[in-house]
């Protein structure tokens, strides 16, 4: 390729560098993309302009670039995602309709949580996940119970990334997270108090497939002053033992 | 480029066929990749490896290519579907509770209807639609609201395109698509019986947003034996003006 000398990266390399710029869902200028693709402007333009083309990405009227619909309608096709939220919907919604609190379902993706969905009650308590946020594993609910099924090494990954201490209950300590995923295993559930959040406490439980591998998470995160209510704990059970059926789980 | 002679496409255009090859979401084996890109096999495997190293793809055990996680948790940032989507979901929830049908939320993408979100009743009747589906415009309820307040150029290119009459209730020539539109217009509301699903209808009404502009709409498709329910019109148009002002819209 014509300079090549210059520049070792491949086109795809750059076209995909331009790509995750827009990893945070934000409307950028050339030059912005241009930094954080670390490319020359002239480059960034005219890769830019191949993406505008496709409708990967969109040029505002104000010049600025947004991600386009057709990136949008290729991600929803995610099969994983897409056959996960169509089980788990229905599912979602009772568990809803019976708390009027955050329900959420993820997926473990290296050493985070990944939010497929989220559907909240109007005066559920404020937190942070939304979908497509990704969540240290140790801090959330969904993670924790993610992080119980997954391997050894995953666990080691975690407390070798020096996992944050985001509230006074999140755990950090090998021999804490240890007892606490152990604990997790052994109820099917997870039951935590602040550990990501401020006035919030969150239940979650595993979502098997057909192979009883655990392949999801759903949780309910609601105002810590109705942690006494039995209902979150049966729900989210019910929830998640609904969904693995849906997706082929036998018990 | 070396090769340019051979093939004038650039390597954006086909790092592009590559990913609308799975428009579908379906799982690909690189011979099926490279004939829907109409590639060789050589630069399908090269690009693949490309798309598989950012994450945009992922290459199953069974050798198969299918859409990544990378590629969803990018989509679902897109800002118009996000921000609509966010905006939406305690009014769709809502009308889901009240009705226990489908409730759809849809955008105009050229002569279709993109569903941005749809959540269903566990008794829903089936219908066809799905998140990411796009639809036609003169066929379904809410892409005749979007229809009836884009312009008369997009009216004009629906007319040109031989719009499918998929049902003896679908209207496909100007004169009736015209009545249907004013009125549309003037009642705020589309309603219609069996016009894309046999034993469905349909009530459908139009979100705005800040400027007054209609940017999507909302509708509820429901059992035929239903349609002379009341809680159906009231329900969408309450779910629309909710959005609406959500949005910034005051009217």
């Amino acid at each position: 390729m014509a300079g090549g000398a210059r520049d070792e990266r491949s086109v795809a390399d750059k076209l995909f560098a331009i790509a995750d710029a827009f990893a945070a869902g934000e409307e950028l200028t050339l030059s912005e993309v241009a930094a954080r693709a670390r490319l020359p402007l002239s480059t960034a333009h005219r890769l830019l302009g191949e993406w505008v083309e496709w409708g990967g990405l969109v040029r505002g009227d104000d010049g600025r670039y947004r991600l386009g619909m057709k990136l949008w309608r290729l991600g929803v096709r995610q099969p994983t995602a897409r056959r996960l939220r169509s089980a788990a919907l229905p599912y979602l919604e009772d568990l809803l309709e019976s708390t009027r609190e955050h329900v959420h379902l993820a997926v473990r993706d290296g050493l985070g949580a990944v939010y497929l969905e989220r559907l909240s009650g109007r005066d559920a308590v404020p937190v942070i996940s939304e979908v497509g946020s990704r969540l240290p594993l140790h801090a959330t609910g969904v993670g924790l119970v993610l992080l119980a099924h997954a391997g050894e090494d995953v666990l080691h990954e975690v407390l070798a990334s020096n996992p944050r201490k985001y509230l006074p209950n999140t755990l950090t300590e090998e021999r804490e997270l240890r007892i606490r995923l152990a604990e997790i295993r052994s109820l099917g559930l997870s039951q935590a108090v602040e550990e990501l959040t401020r006035g919030a406490f969150s239940v979650a439980a595993p979502v098997r497939d057909a192979s009883g591998e655990v392949v999801a998470a759903v949780s309910i995160i609601a105002h810590v002053e109705r942690r006494g209510e039995p209902q979150f704990a049966l729900g989210v059970r019910m929830a998640a033992r609904g969904i693995s059926t849906a997706l082929g789980w036998r018990p």
